[in-house]
């Protein structure tokens, strides 16, 4: 979660909102990425995304079975989508998002009877630092 | 419809789940794409997200504003939130999914008081034959 964490970090000081994700392979880290819908000109480009695609690219399989998601904020649902998706096998976040996240608010998609997959989820990892983070970047721009 | 129905047929012949899409200003078609997570490797290459990656790309702006997505199946859940996220102005799909849809199946997303933009939808467009191309590619792989 630190890697994330630093990808969020880096996220904010572009002007973007801060959330970082990384991809987790065997231990290793094979993907890490910072939300930059804006810079990107790109709506879907959320960390997790950005993530999911690079691993994907990295191993040459559109299914990321054996691996793990660290994030630094609850997915919303384009990302939660993406990771039943690409079969993710253990989601890690940090802080949780009431207006936009899609896991354990709105339409909980891991819990729909029609979802594809489900990882094992965990929420709360480095919870503090990621919401201080989000915090910090909306105070400044109010 | 018929640009979205043909990349969809092309995805068919690719291999490829037969989705396609299409975005639409101003009466113009600004994006074409047709469904392709295994070839690219990209568990988020649904027709969709290549469309609306492609015309923020074209425009120079991650919100489609006066943008129309065509697209030959009802979204899922992925799509949704990118459909959600590019403020997409209207969405016209040929095929309704009852397994994997997120319009008017599972989260029904665009239902969900969280949602943070809902676009005008337009169901059941060239149903008929969007309905065909996947049920002839589902028959072939039986």
């Amino acid at each position: 979660m630190r890697a994330a964490l630093d990808a969020a970090a880096a996220a904010g000081a572009a002007g973007e909102v801060p959330v970082g994700a990384v991809v987790v392979l065997d231990g290793r880290i094979i993907a890490t990425a910072a939300n930059a819908p804006r810079a990107l000109h790109d709506p879907t480009a959320h960390a997790e995304m950005l993530a999911i695609r690079a691993a994907a690219a990295a191993i040459g399989d559109d299914r990321l079975k054996a691996c793990d998601l660290w994030v630094t904020l609850e997915p919303c649902a384009m990302c939660a989508g993406a990771i039943a998706h690409a079969r993710i096998a253990r989601l890690y976040y940090g802080a949780s998002d009431a207006k936009g996240g899609a896991v354990e608010h709105g339409p909980r998609l891991f819990s729909q009877s029609t979802v594809h997959h489900r990882p094992e989820i965990f929420p709360g990892i480095g919870e503090g630092e990621a919401a201080g983070l989000l915090k910090a970047f909306f105070a400044e721009r109010r």
